[in-house]
């Protein structure tokens, strides 16, 4: 039998009931338009994801059962839907669930019966596990349901049942090189149970996450008949092969119908390369987070330096330039071609551009309070997160902090002074990466016939605070060649300090970039949110104490 | 059998291993001089607790497990040791054990069997849970062994193997009543088993939590038989009758052996008020903050208003007037009573008093960007944030934020301006508790013969930001008292719109009040950490969405 499947790759928001219920509406006409027999969202989609300790709220899980109620009315009887959302357990608690609907009612619910609570996953604290396997048959097949982490698990007990077909929506993060991950796994279960397996996430920003799509459809073998483009929204429409009356299903839809006419010709897109999909995370993570939260607009310190250009060029993709908005906040100590870079940047890329030199308001600081040294550094970043501060509440824009993923580790920002911001694009970018990132956005300019946008001589120059003569990172830090190779080891894989000895790290350096990262975590804990890209981002992925004598170094 | 047993309410830091198995080797000493037959310490407490992530280095378990080994050498052997740690189960999976330690060896563990994964606890993200309960007999006695959470469910397990005593170590964190809670769940399961229970709690602050010790011992009927005194050291020594031969060991230390000679004569500490408990809650949590962290003093703004007095008060207590530095940063819209207040509040505790004029800083903003309204009013802030921490950053100070729970609950704070600093001691005290609290230390002084640290005015002003001419804090808030009933009830109770309604609210305060509060999520995120003594406080105990459209309002 080939049942035709519709998979909903699109943008919830969370919260947002009616806009979610709105769009799940949109695409399941969109379904019906293309005679499709069972249309799949991803995971929670009526409320988005995810959503955190409003899970605990009685108010919240009435609205979604609501929203759910009045969606069922709404959507084409014709079609069963598959849409997640949040209800309850029979005694009240909050359960991570989907509803089968068809013919304007619920014929069915699968509850989500893994629940991750490592990484930035909670789902431990904020939900009770189902405990059931589904299998609903439409016309003749046996549909089997499981959620997002249910496929980490083994699916013995649903492959036990014999479906024709598996269906499985998700609220499935990026990270880098998370997409072979998927697939093998996949194609692992598909295996598993004997049946094809047709996955669907969803996309788009969500504070620190950001979800790429990648929705993926594989025959009993694991061989990939279909797979959606990252980051995009779409409506995959597959046509399935899959046996018929295989189980003994919990309910029955239909016990046979007509195929859909026609043959939809698959889709196969191509992976994006690692650069382009980093690029496209740190995009959508910051459109996103500008968009959900109402802003129009962003404004950005502009130092002539590659951390705060490669942040402006993400912000220009991502809301084009005429919403951007940079700010060039020269001091005494600012290099000639400080503010030529920051100016370059503004031309090429065409955002809106100013320059406020600080000195007055610094001198004012100086000769209030006695501050020298480290102290007297700190006031020249501090003035200038004011003044972004200042211009973001007179004028509405958003402020982006600049900081990288190697100066976040090892405490190399000045609170409150270059770390303010709603948001921080790059938070979880090494700096070798930053480099990366910007001679890959300018050949893509050059490769596309446009202008690159970041001036060449950002990238090229040597990393430098500016907030003393001729200071360099390289007084204070290792090149970070090798700094990064060190903080990947120990930040990403939570390796000791004899592991990095072994690995032929100089002792000594181990023992000093230990120790800062180890520092720093107060100024981690006060820092934006910013898209996490990598297994182990900065934030919810990686909990530890402020107040810790532990160190290995 | 009469079974010595001492209880060590002590207070470990988290991370340091050398210095908690000091800590450890000292009190055994002084059991041993007691004449104890088994000395039992708390949670954890050769790492500290809560350790969070640091549980998943393989490099920190093995400095616990390698600490354990020195430690069993280090400690008298004529003595049964109770003492927690990190150690991994077979498979390398982190658990939170205890070690039972008799004759330098240890002779048995335990694993806790019940991970909290609630409120500020992720157990089930740090550790894998223990499946089997342990007796070990000492002189006859047969001892059984739970752990924190263990407790909070029911023990007929253990009940079943007839245990003559049950001895729990905890790490529970302070929350206004929970004493009383314990004091039930301790009596319960004593009931339950039919045994003595002998409860032990750490004290001292960890970030945001603070622990009160609270240790507790009852017999067999849940009657009270000795009871430590809260936020002190102590060791707890106790004589408990307790049969013996009772259970089935799955250890024997010893069949039989003689009584401690002498009777220890049973101590049961008064409880504190309830303004004391608080109040030694915050005294403790800063105190430890700061010298935990290796700072030696302290810088408060002082406005002359309410909230920067108290937290001024609570450092003099927590430090001593000496590490206490105070400074008045008085703007064009200040009031005369501003500095003279703070003036006052500096003479009477006799701390280091300054004042910083802002009003240069801030024309040289407005000379410089264009600022009116709330962008004119937050420079204000942000001028005074920098200062302070300009004076931090050269003198060494932490800087203490003095926002109260009802401001962080509505955003009514300037982020990097007021928000700024190290640590919010009274993040977690409604304003109106805040004036309760400075009238019950006032109180407290002249009780004792002291003069009042805080000026009466500073109680009796009318609350106000003074960031423009004559501005109240009732210009944009309901009155404190009705807003903080609000409050306790959507962020503490997690009420909805509709419940608050239900409950007498008017509806149009409810939805304004409800609409603040969630847009302000973003800056509570940045929010230094502060003592937790509610049940529900800002920070890990409440995890929200920043990006959210849900609103009841």
């Amino acid at each position: 039998m080939k049942l035709r499947v519709a998979l909903a790759q699109i943008n919830p928001t969370v919260g947002d009931l009616v806009g979610n219920a709105a769009l799940i509406t949109k695409y399941t006409n969109d379904a019906v338009s293309a005679s499709a027999d069972v249309i799949v969202f991803p995971e929670m989609v009526l409320t988005g994801y995810p959503v955190e300790d409003l899970a605990m709220r009685v108010s919240f899980r009435s609205a979604s059962k609501k929203a759910l109620a009045q969606l069922v009315t709404a959507l084409d009887p014709a079609i069963v839907s598959v849409v997640g959302y949040l209800d309850e357990s029979p005694n009240g608690a909050p359960q991570n669930r989907v509803a089968v609907i068809y013919g304007s009612n619920v014929v069915a619910t699968y509850t989500k019966r893994h629940l991750p609570n490592y990484g930035v996953f909670d789902e431990f604290r904020n939900f009770v596990p189902g405990d059931s396997s589904l299998v609903v048959r439409v016309k003749g097949v046996d549909i089997g349901i499981a959620i997002c982490e249910d496929i980490w698990h083994s699916l013995a007990d649903l492959a036990a049942r014999k479906p024709g077909v598996v269906l499985v929506p998700n609220g499935s993060p990026y990270e880098r090189n998370k997409d072979d991950v998927r697939l093998a796994l996949v194609q692992k279960r598909a295996r598993e149970v004997g049946a094809p397996l047709a996955y669907v996430n969803m996309i788009g920003g969500q504070d620190d996450l950001v979800f790429d799509g990648d929705t993926i459809v594989v025959d009993a073998q694991g061989t990939v008949i279909s797979r959606a483009a990252q980051f995009e929204d779409q409506l995959l429409v597959v046509d399935i092969e899959a046996g018929t009356q295989s189980s003994q299903p919990d309910v029955v839809i239909s016990e046979s119908g007509t195929e859909a006419a026609g043959t939809i010709a698959p889709v196969i897109a191509q992976r994006l390369s690692d650069d382009q999909e980093i690029w496209n995370a740190l995009v959508m993570g910051l459109r996103d987070y500008v968009a959900k939260n109402k802003f129009r607009s962003v404004v950005v310190g502009l130092s002539g330096g590659i951390d705060s250009a490669l942040v402006a060029a993400i912000a220009v993709d991502a809301l084009g330039a005429k919403c951007v908005n940079g700010v060039a906040m020269p001091s005494k100590y600012s290099s000639d071609h400080s503010v030529e870079d920051a100016t370059a940047l503004a031309a090429s890329t065409g955002i809106h551009f100013r320059t406020v030199a600080i000195e007055p308001m610094v001198q004012s600081f100086m000769q209030s309070v006695t501050l020298k040294g480290v102290a007297a550094e700190n006031i020249q970043a501090r003035v200038r997160g004011t003044t972004l501060m200042g211009i973001s509440n007179q004028e509405g824009h958003l402020v982006l902090a600049t900081g990288n993923k190697s100066e976040l580790a090892v405490g190399y920002s000045t609170l409150y002074g270059d770390a303010v911001g709603g948001f921080a694009p790059i938070k979880d970018i090494y700096k070798t990466d930053v480099w990366a990132l910007a001679r890959w956005r300018n050949e893509q300019a050059i490769s596309r016939g446009e202008s690159a946008p970041i001036p060449v001589r950002s990238i090229e120059k040597e990393p430098s605070a500016e907030l003393r003569p001729d200071q360099k990172d390289s007084d204070s830090l290792p090149e970070y060649e090798l700094l990064d190779q060190l903080l990947i080891r120990y930040v990403d894989g939570d390796e000791g300090s004899a592991a990095l000895i072994a690995a032929g790290f100089d002792s000594a350096l181990v023992m000093r970039v230990i120790g800062l990262v180890d520092k720093a975590e107060y100024k981690r804990r006060q820092y934006p949110p910013g898209t996490k890209v990598s297994a182990r981002a900065f934030g919810k992925d990686r909990r530890l104490p402020m107040t810790s004598r532990w160190s290995e170094a």
